[in-house]
């Protein structure tokens, strides 16, 4: 029935566990503990200092970025690995701001992921009054821009509704009118068939801990269109993105191509985890991932609003305009989903009213789906989350 | 001898080798491999999502923070660890910038870490022409403190020569003149006794690499003086430094206290790994380590001069105006260092002529440095460093 039968025979998943949260964080590949234990004891243990020649540390931040780049359709050496994705936020929108000089505007949806925008109103109050940050609906963006934008940035898939934009109207939008497009793949990589070559996006940041399995806070990514890289200014300038970082010079001159982008020293440990899972995409081809991953969120949108009618289906319904999430609204959907997770059903939920369900078809088959959508007909049914215990709200979900 | 008997056996140090270099990456501790398989297989395999909540990870970055402040004399709630060390620097930086308003000089010395300095480039650059970056000499800093300076930075041990700089007598005149003071711990935090409380600093930061046996790339901190933090505004401002992170919210709003300085996803991993560390260091006294270090630095400076007349210290002679390294200049450091490693000795070469060696007392005891002086002797003498072999330079040293 499924092409990924190999594949989820390489992810740790709990006995009894239907994890549907694989868009929040990705569950564990059963080789990342080997993987680890080798960088631990075989590099940095035998190799200490060394390992940073020997062990190729310096350079694994560009080698998995090239593994990335596979799974968007990215050339190689368009992507470094590193940081968090609201740093890399940050350091595409200054880059872009500063690149387009005149355009002082940075142009977002009030739907993008808050912490997207906390760091564009980070930048914007650091570079003062001329420069602001316009957050309009995201059915208003194409008509929002104008020559004083300087970059249009937005989450390619919607992180509560799953809603996935459409980003070709967008950028051809964007190019007419000069502003560069900044997307965030936070629920794109491993997810969907996003082709950022054939989009020719200006410049994409992303995370590995969701989709692409990496672990708990696992590095970022940034991609930048190889026309645009080397007129770049990184802003974020740190010793690794030097041309020559062990001259030590007191000038910063930034290395030619996607170097540039990079900055501190490379979270070598948590490299090798996100390591041990790209092993598994690497043997896996996106647009089969995107096909398993339609055929699941039909079955499991088809049997919820079959057996589950007071929830509210707030994801498109057209397969093309929706990631690889399905989110229903639901007036107690926080006590539902603690109820889903009691009963072995783990998903999310988002404030205020929104129940989060990820597919990931590398570890979630049709069988999964099928019980997923009995567990949730019971609790719903039987109306399970009404329980008081599922009422007290905990710090994250 | 040593007081140190007990923590030199929780690290593993490859056979047959001395290694002076904890001051670039401290080596592997032997609980550091168990300590990740339990985050790996206990926490992320079993818990995945839940971990955020269930295994404590969203405090992780404050827990471990509290145990660095023991070592750097700072209270309880003032460090918060995460992101590189030039990231953190770039905040601090564009934070004290920010809160300084008219003042609009960052003032360093040529002395300092480049990375630094490129970080102070990248952001006086975003800031525009208004802006500027003053480097001058070590000896200069204090003379160039005036009333547009609005934050002097400096990294308290010199990473070439080993000079520690006298932090009270720069702080006193920034504090005259109203500059904010800002201090790059990388070669302190864990090598010398300094104590951020008692010296009223204004922000600190670090790196957990080096003294600290983080591991490769292992998470950066950053620490405020709790009279100050409320008034900062964090700049580089994201999620998980906002007060209500799973609101939502679409408006930046500083958490109180140092969880503003937070930016991204914690990286739990890399951050595993460093608590292996720190079950060492939560035994130990800091000035004990001080203590220790000195006299192992006195040891090999004697030794040293004695037996390789052709090495010129660069380390000031008076222990209170080093950190934990000895470094000499050497017109053929780079071969020379190369025929160390080739003998068991691993020290690091810094451009253009500098042989540095670094003095962690909890794996180096006297009997190391006594072998380090004869290999040191052996291939000064011999001139074993002409071998042809060691002259090609490998890009990372």
């Amino acid at each position: 029935m499924s092409d990924f039968v190999e594949t989820k025979s390489k992810f740790f998943l709990p006995k009894g566990v239907i994890y549907l949260d694989g868009n929040s964080l990705g569950p564990l590949p059963i080789s990342a503990q080997k993987r680890v234990e080798h960088t631990l004891n075989n590099e940095w243990g035998e190799m200490i200092v060394t390992g940073w020649n020997k062990a190729g540390w310096m350079e694994q931040p560009n080698k998995v970025g090239n593994r990335i780049a596979r799974l968007v359709g990215a050339a190689e050496n368009t992507i470094t690995v590193g940081d968090t994705l609201t740093i890399k936020v940050f350091q595409a929108l200054a880059s872009a701001v500063k690149h387009q000089r005149n355009r002082k505007i940075l142009l977002t949806d009030s739907s993008n992921f808050p912490s997207d925008i906390y760091a564009a109103q980070g930048l914007v109050n650091m570079m003062g009054p001329d420069y602001a940050l316009n957050i309009v609906p995201t059915d208003k963006l194409i008509e929002n821009i104008n020559e004083n934008v300087a970059a249009i940035f937005f989450t390619e898939v919607d992180y509560k509704t799953g809603r996935r934009y459409e980003t070709q109207n967008i950028l051809t939008a964007a190019k007419k009118s000069g502003a560069l497009v900044i997307l965030d793949l936070a629920h794109s990589a491993g997810a969907i068939d996003t082709n950022l070559t054939e989009l020719d996006v200006d410049l994409a940041v992303g995370c590995t801990y969701k989709y692409l399995n990496g672990g708990p806070g696992s590095p970022a990514f940034t991609y930048v269109n190889p026309k645009l890289i080397n007129s770049l200014d990184p802003c974020l300038s740190g010793w690794l993105g030097h041309e020559k970082p062990f001259d030590f010079s007191l000038q910063y001159n930034p290395a030619v191509g996607i170097d540039r982008m990079r900055i501190g020293t490379p979270p070598v440990i948590g490299l090798a985890a996100l390591e041990a899972s790209l092993d598994i995409w690497d043997k896996v081809n996106i647009s089969d991932v995107r096909r398993a991953s339609i055929d699941l969120t039909e079955q499991f949108i088809k049997g919820v609003e079959r057996y589950c009618p007071m929830l509210s289906l707030i994801t498109p319904r057209n397969p093309k305009n929706r990631g690889s999430q399905v989110s229903f609204s639901f007036q107690n959907g926080y006590a539902a989903m603690q109820a889903c997770i009691e009963h072995g059903l783990i998903g999310d939920f988002r404030a205020p009213d929104v129940m989060r369900f990820g597919f990931t078809p590398l570890f979630i088959d049709a069988d999964d789906v099928e019980r997923a959508i009995a567990i949730l007909a019971r609790i719903m049914s039987r109306e399970l989350w009404q329980d008081p215990k599922f009422q007290k709200r905990k710090k994250v979900t």
